[in-house]
């Protein structure tokens, strides 16, 4: 039996908002609406627009435009001079005969099969509040200052930081002219401004160095412990099982430990200048048998050289890369000498790898931001960068003092013991095995005290508890309030597993 | 026979600059130097501090402190009272007897499996020179003016835009609730603050959603002809062979061709408002036969909405997300209202998924830079983008009548030939059969004029030859000048097959 069209009825629109202006507007979303809501069924005839007209009180050709626009769009039809209907396409949608809100609210069943990995992640990636002991945050003495602010109002304004177009996926040539000159002389870093990639810092030119340097089922070296951002990244492009966790000692990573894991690994992800996180420059000789295996194995190296600035005593060491630019990775940042929410950073690409750090940076958001590498290029070769550092160094090097003399001063040593380093803008707190890192990252947020736990930084199974303390711009009065409230959390924890064994 | 040193000499180690200051610096760097072109050997020992100062002239403390740093660094040894040597592990990179530099300039043998499909990439995305015929390049009247000048200088000085910490990855509130507010009104895209997410535009929008929506051996539709940013990402995430290329009709994607092909993919990438490259909107019907495909198959939609705001009669179609928030992953961008190089996109997300888009988005890159969200947020929520829409979209209509006039009034019929179309910011300009559109788009950028060609976009074996010609910011007499050279290309590459045949 051939459905029958209801009699013509003036749908349910709502008021028209005569002040906010286009009606005709006004009318097709409440006509979209009245349809969506199971108002007007699909096949209905609508009423004539000299009808609506005058029952909403509105210019006639008001009407026939909010009609026209629906027959455009499919909701409504209209065949020859018969009357404008709800288009018979739109039924299948209303199959079931459910009210759409009701199946909508419906939870969705299965969501995509990498959705849960990437939902943990943004827990555990979560921004800590900028509160101490949280890493990198400007303030105060270490913000950049007037100088920052000039160059962005000029170079923003009529200069080369004004509206553009596309740009190079490799970044503003001034900007990168600027780091090439930096790091060849802060750093021994050898490079052409052809090598260099402006990327959205480290975590960027981390995520291109495994999409360019690993094949689907190449192996990689990583350090253990390591900065979570390596792993969770290999883990997402599916070389959680290709991963060689390498342990470190006192001299950095073991290469010996590491060939005899995986000695034909493509890649290996270390931090030379200050271990992430335990802070020791990696010896000489083990950079000589790191270079050597790559060598030899075809291998290259990502030099993560993340805050390479901040060493107190002596200067930096010189980067791996002024050793075997043909066979490094060079990354470094602006997060941790100027501010992390600027998120521009570096990679010194051996001169056979540019093109193609190029091509997966375009696919993955085209081109950095052009005005802020303006201004950033201008700093540094006004030599605002320079006197920055040194400026931050020395606030760095003193809040760095205080807070270990404050530590000490507070912590039992049984309980929680520094790990020895002089370099970077955090420190590591070791704690007593059996203490619960995590734990005591929840409860010290509670009492509003920002740390992070070392042990996930661990491959499984070789975990130590601790904690890792930035110093960023915090003061000297708020660091020792927040090294009180953490060493009463540290002390809590600690007794804890001792109560429950007792019960 | 145990090596025996040679007998300590002054090593040739250059001028030391002493206007540029820091001696003990320029010192270590000479002699590391020296120490890598093998003028001095591992084992070899230096000359005593008090000899080397007084032959370079400089204080005996200068050299002790550089003597420390090659020490620390593991350059040099020093054992007990002995004189200071290289150290004996540098021997290893000298293993072979070359000297380095010859070893240095040795090519590379083998790159990593992914740099060349990367560094493919990286040619095909070329940024174009800021020239007719170039995409999005705001220039004059379609660049934002003197309100998004302020309100930066304002916002960046000690507003939220200041230079701040880490901050969240889905981005700042202040945008995420601008945007929510923006495609509610303009869209009907129906979403909180809360689904939104920063992005540094649809590329990276796109990025996400593959990560996001696909696990490895996932199929997904892609519209042919497609925007050459989403098959390349499919490309390079493993997914070449698992992407369905579905073609598109005059009412859009061919909904029953996708069924027929990938039942079961997991995702369908498509453009509703405005097919790229081909214009046309997708029809009411194709839109209710994809929700229903996506609804029964558990699959996700990724509806990238690019340049919806640039249709020039009637208003825009609603968007397709309006229809099932649960099912459509929405893209929208900035570059093409605004400007591409401020870098900044969005994606709404169903809300199931926020959280695996924000741990995708921190693997790759943290967050969006802190500064311009708040600019834009600012510029969006005083009315300025509302102001500037209205603007724009009338320059781009004036110039897109224009443009195609000319074209029209320039190419012969059976030459070149436009597609039609009512929206965006591009027109497509069809080739007559046989003519190489990549050839076509050579010459042009050799008269100065930039094109991009139409058959990249397709799968292969379906290509039809056709230019994208961009009416961003350019003067109507720069246009008409440039027509008049394409036009002089494109006959030029129509009669060279014909005259290769004759020859």
């Amino acid at each position: 039996m051939a459905r029958t069209a209801r009699d013509t009825q003036i749908p349910s629109i709502g008021a028209l908002d005569r002040a906010a202006g286009n009606l005709s507007r006004q009318l097709a979303q409440a006509l979209r609406e009245a349809v969506r809501r199971g108002d007007i069924p699909p096949g209905d005839a609508l009423p004539s627009t000299r009808l609506l007209a005058a029952s909403l009180q509105i210019a006639r050709g008001t009407v026939i435009e909010a009609y026209e626009q629906l027959i455009a769009e499919g909701f409504l039809e209209s065949k020859g001079g018969a009357s404008t209907r709800v288009a018979q396409a739109l039924a299948e949608t209303h199959a079931t005969g459910q009210p759409r809100a009701a199946r909508r609210r419906v939870s969705q069943p299965g969501l995509p099969e990498p959705a849960a990995a990437f939902a943990q992640i943004a827990r555990e990636f979560k921004p800590m509040p900028p509160v101490p002991f949280a890493i990198s945050v400007p303030a105060g003495l270490t913000a950049p200052g007037d100088a920052w602010r000039r160059l962005g109002n000029r170079l923003r304004a009529r200069g080369p930081g004004a509206p553009a177009g596309y740009a190079d996926p490799l970044g503003a040539l001034p900007l990168r002219e600027a780091i090439a000159g930096y790091v060849r002389k802060s750093r021994s870093v050898r490079c052409e401004p052809r090598q260099v990639i402006v990327t959205s810092g480290t975590q960027q030119g981390l995520f291109l160095a495994c999409q360019v340097l690993l094949g689907p089922r190449d192996e990689a070296w990583v350090e253990n412990p390591a900065y979570r951002g390596v792993t969770a990244i290999l883990e997402s492009t599916g070389h959680r099982d290709t991963t060689a966790r390498v342990p470190v000692d006192e001299e950095g990573i073991d290469v010996d430990a590491g060939i005899r894991m995986a000695p034909h690994a493509r890649a290996a992800f270390v931090t030379p200048s200050h271990q992430y996180p335990l802070g020791m420059p990696m010896s000489m000789a083990r950079r000589n048998a790191l270079l050597a295996w790559a060598r030899k194995s075809n291998a290259w190296i990502v030099e993560d050289d993340y805050d390479s600035e901040l060493r107190y005593q002596g200067y930096p060491f010189p980067s791996l890369q002024g050793l075997a630019p043909e066979r490094v990775v060079y990354l470094g940042t602006f997060s941790k000498i100027l501010f992390p929410s600027l998120r521009l950073g570096y990679v010194i690409a051996p001169d056979d790898l540019v093109d193609a750090f190029c091509g997966a940076r375009v696919l993955m958001d085209r081109h950095p931001p052009n005005a802020d590498q303006h201004v950033l290029a201008a700093f540094m070769s006004e030599g605002h960068l320079e006197r920055h550092i040194r400026k931050v160094r020395n606030i760095y090097a003193d809040h760095r003092a205080h807070l270990m003399a404050t530590l000490d001063a507070l912590l039992p040593r049984d309980l929680a013991w520094l790990e020895p380093g002089d370099q970077g803008m955090h420190v590591v707190l070791w704690l007593a095995p059996g203490v619960d890192d995590r734990k005591v990252v929840e409860q010290a947020a509670n009492a509003g005290v920002a740390v992070r736990a070392v042990s996930p930084l661990y491959a499984a199974g070789t975990a130590r508890p601790g904690l890792i303390l930035g110093f960023g711009g915090f003061s000297k009065a708020q660091m020792t309030e927040a090294t009180r409230r953490l060493a009463a959390v540290i002390a809590d924890a600690a007794t804890l597993p001792k109560r429950k064994r007792a019960t």
